[in-house]
């Protein structure tokens, strides 16, 4: 027998807010660096590209390009399964299998888990390939190291005769520390690591027996896919009405046929930031420090300092993290408050509960580096062939100088190259476009003056990542004069 | 006999580290603005102009127009006494004094106290003028709240007969907690505030009796002063030579002839950053915040947060201090260590250790908002008037772009007006001035690209603030080819 392809799918829909001010609602934790520089997708993609390089991701509409980047950082492939709004794992599971080959072996894992030892991951998904074969759904369970009560464990019963797979007794959901002791110490539960291999029929198949109602929901959304590329939209209005349910409640508590195989490496959910802090090494005193940040006269101090000099003095049991617009400091024992902030923050409208400063677009990313009354400054980074929409603004005029690389400026009739050191002036209501035509990045300074310097003040005309609504490409047909070369307003002419 | 008048002296030289990241070597905790947007030295000004609103200071060089913008905020008068070297107060009250008439009636106070009820204050040091006048130096000492370990202590013995003042018997220095206790309990000790009422000619003959060099040292310093509008320098060479002393050790302690007057209310010397939260209101649970900091389950905490959100979650008996460029979290009982941080930055090479993201200077301040590989961007505020050296670079281009109000280029042999929303090219190797013309403040964002951005790369051909070397004016003269209109390398042509 050839060893059967394993197919990949990656659930990308986690949306958790334990890592603020790290992670935020439109930059969930899976997307930021925090080993090595490395996203938690990043490094499950490339965790699963040791199985097959082409991978599907199950994800956020919203965050469609962050997953794009990491694939494309990855060097993976593969096409991204688009969800409307999220409908939790049974959902995004159905939907995956139903657009699958029914005989096709899917491996589903979170994409914001941390797994170090890549080549026992593999051989030991490898080694539930005959159980999946068999008609059974995987499961796999990790080693507990430590009586945690933050995961559910799995308990092993007799073994299935395929291969190390054994049958799961039951699942056991998150216990209280006493119950915890006495379950590591019988030797036969494990965690659960929400990581399942299973052929596609079968998973169909239980799903129509335990939440018939899920599948039938996902049979009708996935009918309805629009293929842009490499997403798959699911079809917005019948997906908003699926029931949003975990595969354990859906199914595998209910199925029969479930097996468990045991992986015996390293593994985080990463789920808070205490468990982000034991990713790096401790110093005698147990502080672990990262990027510019430094200790002392402290003990068991986590401090994550990317971009400054972040110092802890005589601090004890605690978590500090730093970002370039918010900064919390917490109690050790305090790590899993950190959602109340978030819901405090958004309370109080402040902005930073859920957005970061620095945001992903298709075609690059833009920092706000600056801002004023009447004016604000922006750094963009424009990827090679990036290309911001053919667009046009109300209320701001903009200035960009090119600090790195060069830049394809469409400016009302005109099309510029501007050069490391030049700068061009697009006024208010000239139509414009901003493109990377080279082989390196763009690097943009962006001055943006007027009354109103909101990001809705945005007409688009055209974009290649499908961002430009029938409506406003009708606008614009009815504003010809806004093609028109702009007046100039700048001393010199504007460069 | 009329009421004589009182001569503020405001001695500026203290340049603490206790207050890192906020006080920096460039920018000491006088300086920063710590209630309730004013700086202390702001606020020393104000309460010293109840009693004569021309106020002399004593400051370093290094730190002249940061004390010639809280002169104008304060809308004081009044020259500089500057110091080449920092030497203590004896060496800067002993200048002052042989500056002023030998009659005049000196009041030496500290720019970095905080003291809130401005009238006591004035009422208080008013009831120290007939002691001053009858030849004795004259300290104020504060009625301890506390038995604070942090000061040293005066002791008060008979009345002198001179309003309600009293003799000194001695001074103590700062005691231990047991000692503190025994001597607030006494009613007859107060702290030394460091602040004296005296005649210039009876300190001055009380330091020729207790500390002849330092008076020979500064006669002759003095003696040979230069005068370039209210500046005041201090010659250079013979002022570094002088013995570095506390007006204390070389004088008071050994003088015979010290009087004291009480001050009975509020006081602080902003000594650490617990003091400076001893400034703010504290909530129920003793936590006090500023700007966009937030408590959640915390006890005890302060947070100072200017800038951006700054979340402490169940802290306790913490600080928490954010800037632009470095973060401190410090436990409460360790604020006395903070100096020793800025020490192991320095060792690190930290920049941030001494120097601000923003720096002030004479035509108003420049901040640093971002920075890469061979650019770097600059938000400019020059103040109505402000003018910057006419110069040159010769590694790097600038763009200015005007966000707010009208700026003034001279560029090569061109004088332009760019108005808000224009902007303007100047190529490495022109010969360049921003000026503000106007009436209110001018904002530019200046972007500079080129292969050294360092501040050293500057050539500067005259300046308004007496800081351009003659040899520099040498060599622009040597340069005529630096004054030619540059060749312009932007799309249209620069603006």
């Amino acid at each position: 027998m050839n060893t059967p392809t394993i197919h990949p799918v990656v659930l990308c829909g986690g949306s958790g807010t334990r890592l603020w001010p790290l992670s935020r609602k439109a930059f969930p934790k899976q997307f930021a660096p925090l080993v090595g520089n490395k996203s938690l997708l990043h490094l499950t993609l490339e965790r699963l590209a040791t199985l097959n390089r082409t991978i599907t991701c199950v994800a956020s509409e919203e965050h469609r390009f962050l997953v794009r980047e990491a694939i494309e950082n990855a060097q993976t492939q593969g096409r991204q399964i688009l969800e409307p709004v999220p409908r939790n794992t049974a959902a995004a599971m159905a939907a995956a299998a139903l657009l699958a080959d029914p005989d096709d072996l899917l491996l589903f894992a979170p994409a914001d888990h941390h797994i170090p030892d890549v080549a026992l991951f593999a051989a030991t998904m490898r080694s539930g390939v005959e159980a999946a074969l068999a008609g059974k759904i995987v499961t796999f369970g990790v080693a507990p190291s430590f009586p945690s009560t933050a995961y559910g464990y799995i308990e092993a019963a007799e073994a299935t005769g395929h291969g190390a797979s054994r049958a799961v007794a039951r699942f056991v959901e998150k216990p209280t520390a006493a119950v915890a002791e006495t379950l590591i110490l019988q030797g036969n539960y494990c965690w659960n690591a929400g990581i399942f291999l299973v052929q596609a029929r079968t998973l169909v198949a239980a799903l129509r027996t335990h939440a018939p109602d899920i599948l039938a929901t996902c049979e009708r959304a996935t009918a309805a896919v629009s293929v842009d590329g490499s997403f798959v939209r699911l079809d917005c209005e019948i997906f908003e009405g699926c029931r949003s349910e975990s595969i354990d409640y859906a199914v595998l508590e209910k199925h029969a046929d479930v097996a468990v195989v045991r992986f015996e490496g390293a593994w985080s959910d990463v789920g808070s930031w205490n468990a982000v802090a034991r990713l790096h090494p401790a110093d005698e005193a147990d502080n672990r420090v990262s990027g510019m940040g430094s200790v002392l006269n402290s003990r068991n101090t986590f401090v994550h300092a990317p971009h400054r000099p972040v110092v802890a003095l005589g601090t004890e049991d605690l978590i500090i993290v730093d970002t370039p617009d918010a900064v919390l400091v917490a109690g050790a024992d305090c790590a899993e408050q950190v959602a109340e902030v978030v819901r405090m923050l958004a309370r109080e409208g402040t902005v930073e509960a859920t957005e970061h400063r620095r945001v992903v677009r298709p075609w690059g990313a833009y920092d706000s580096i600056d801002t004023g009354e009447r004016f604000q400054v922006k750094h963009l980074t424009v990827k090679p062939g990036g290309k911001l929409s053919l667009q046009m603004h109300h209320h701001r005029a903009e200035h960009w100088i090119v600090v790195k690389g060069t830049a394809k400026a469409t400016r009302g009739g005109e099309v510029l190259l501007v050069r490391e050191n030049e700068s061009i002036y697009l006024p208010s209501g000239t139509i414009h476009r901003l493109e990377n035509p080279g082989k390196t990045m763009l690097e943009v300074i962006e001055v943006q003056t007027g009354s109103y310097l909101g990001e809705d003040d945005i007409v688009r005309f055209d974009d290649t990542y499908g961002r430009c609504p029938a409506a406003e490409r009708r606008d614009a047909l009815a504003m010809p004069s806004a093609m028109q070369p702009a007046v100039e307003r700048s001393v010199d002419a504007p460069a």
